[in-house]
């Protein structure tokens, strides 16, 4: 096991009814810009709920940001945030929403061009509005860690970061919540849950057992879950472990002291910032052919992956490996995410290009041993088609 | 899965030669009281590492803090506070000394009978001295949460309290400071470890899946490493897998959301009170006898646990359930912790006197279902002789 520094100060209430807790958590006279996307919070009642909880104080909104939220649209929340002087954030929806409520909190004080806390991976920054979260779609973690993704329309950018100051103070969970979710947005959250799992979990041993069982844990109650999401959409405990799977999978805790992959997730980024995808659909796309290709590599992990978490304990390991690479794919498939590039209607074109937005963006060595190279994404993104 | 509320602030600093980091954890100017046990810190290097590491801080000590610590001693800790005004306590040590320390950074500022915080389980604490830890037993969990355990000699009481204040700021978990422990010390914190878990885990199941699968998985890492801490006490991965365990086992995180039982701490905190037993040793006797009884009430976790931790498939409901509590019992052995009171010098002598100090504290009524009463503990205690 590697050395390691763990601190995550998120508070997560978590249940059913939950959301009028807020108002304990908010300090009393603070001014509250409520921060959300679409609109669907104003049809499902969840924003008649914020606002109940929120009786008292002083509250702002700001709609509209997107999923896969750009710097264009967070920059005007900014500029709301500096003339208002709201002090306090509420961001309510899902990881877009918490994204990019956590950039608009690190770049209301930043000094200088926002854009640079991007390319800086968020190290200058020095402070940040304190904000707490309504999540309403379990997938990304992003109610309980420290970093965000942000894309830049105009450079078709895609790129995270991270910083101890955009913690959110708390975090309210209610599986109820997510009942009305559309069922492609639960598919993508099952998947984006997943291979976020296994960008930590899938990659070369380090006699970390513990966080290899919390891992296992995580991917065998979402295999047991996901499929059920859809069937059962009003299942309190099917919903509720999902909520609770998704904010573990990512909240720093499976990852302390093991080595991280994340290739998938650069390569699915880039390809959401040139053709739109959903970031759920990219993983699902990527991940199996990005197994393939490493499987030498990812030897030893791919046979406990195989063993324990599909219980594939017969044949040769060839034949082991690649029959849980296809259940991978398989599980995806089962909560209606397609994993194939040419049924979101991609062709080989998509190659070069991909590649060339990696390269511009500095990602030519991938994955735990940084040895994904351009080459080597090719081959990858061949198998994607 | 039942409503919860969760929240760890503390900071896990995890490694090899981490002690140094610890300046940068302490504000500058802090005046730093060390708290310490019976001295084994002076002779394995471990103080002389910490006082390096605060080179340029003012630094006191007070060690003495005894197993169990006391009420007595840790008083007389509190008073050097207040004269000396030292404003950052420093517990270098197992379990007892950063009990100890909680209590101590809770009882400088408390306003009444430092008693009171005993008898009313932490409510009235308002602030506390803030504190970090260097962990050098791995057992007890207290580096990363808010609870302690404190005896008072003259009432023959060992009570528990908790409370927010309490929380370590940050906890060194250096594994190559536990090579030196005591065997006997290595096996009773092996046996709390995992009675801590079963608190959480073995009650009746509420589906919450991801705490069932952490708790299982640190369960299983126990029983995979336990043994092998004994036989090879430098092992580096086997050392911190068990540091890391008894941390998780009870740092809040899998008991979110399902309920607990303790009537095993409970109990074993009155025959420690009266006979002098290691905690570990109390729990490694009164835990298989305490799921013998409740057999019933624990049927369907008994049968998850005797399938996904001991892999018990075969044969009927009640052989794999007592194959279970029998390989419970052989762990403890195999980590030579005494499972019988006998071979403590006990007789039945002490069933009445322990019933009747659970009846002093109020303890009438133990466990999940709150159905532990002083009739079962005696059957109970009748299986320990």
């Amino acid at each position: 096991m590697f050395n390691f520094k763990y601190q995550n100060p998120t508070k997560i209430i978590f249940g059913k009814g939950c959301i009028e807790s807020i108002r304990k958590e908010i300090p009393p006279g603070s001014k509250v810009l409520i921060t959300y996307g679409g609109g669907s919070i104003k049809k499902n009642g969840v924003f008649d709920e914020v606002k109940a909880a929120l009786e008292g104080y002083e509250v702002l909104e700001f709609g509209g940001i997107e999923p896969n939220p750009t710097y264009e649209t967070l920059m005007k929340c900014v500029e709301l945030v500096r003339a208002t002087k709201a002090d306090y954030l509420l961001a309510v929806g899902g990881g877009s929403v918490i994204d990019g409520t956590k950039f608009i909190a690190a770049a209301v004080y930043y000094e200088g061009e926002p854009w640079e806390i991007l390319e800086k991976f968020g190290a200058g920054i020095a402070r940040a509005v304190p904000f707490g979260t309504v999540l309403t779609l379990p997938a990304t973690g992003s109610e309980m860690n420290n970093g965000a993704v942000i894309t830049r329309k105009s450079l078709k950018a895609k790129l995270p970061f991270a910083s101890p100051f955009v913690f959110p103070k708390f975090s309210v969970l209610d599986p109820t919540k997510t009942y009305t979710l559309p069922p492609r947005q639960i598919g993508n959250g099952i998947v984006d849950t997943f291979v976020h799992i296994m960008e930590q979990y899938l990659t070369f041993p380090v006699n970390a057992k513990v966080q290899d069982r919390f891992a296992e844990g995580l991917l065998m109650t979402l295999i047991e879950e996901g499929p059920k999401a859809l069937q059962t959409p009003e299942d309190y405990d099917v919903r509720s472990n999902l909520m609770w799977c998704a904010t573990l999978g990512l909240n720093g805790l499976i990852s302390v002291g093991v080595p991280q992959d994340w290739a998938t997730h650069m390569v699915g980024h880039e390809i959401t910032a040139l053709y739109g995808l959903d970031h759920g659909q990219t993983l699902a796309v990527v991940f199996p052919p990005m197994l393939k290709v490493r499987k030498e590599e990812k030897r030893e992990k791919l046979l406990q992956y195989a063993e324990r978490v599909w219980g594939l304990k017969d044949g040769d390991e060839e034949t082991r490996i690649d029959q849980a690479i296809e259940k991978t794919r398989e599980l995806f498939e089962s909560v209606h995410v397609k994993t194939r590039l040419c049924e979101y209607g991609i062709n080989d074109d998509c190659i070069p290009l991909v590649v060339e937005q990696l390269e511009k963006h500095g990602m030519i060595k991938l994955g735990e041993r940084r040895d994904v190279t351009p080459d080597k994404v090719r081959n990858i993104l061949e198998l994607c088609l």
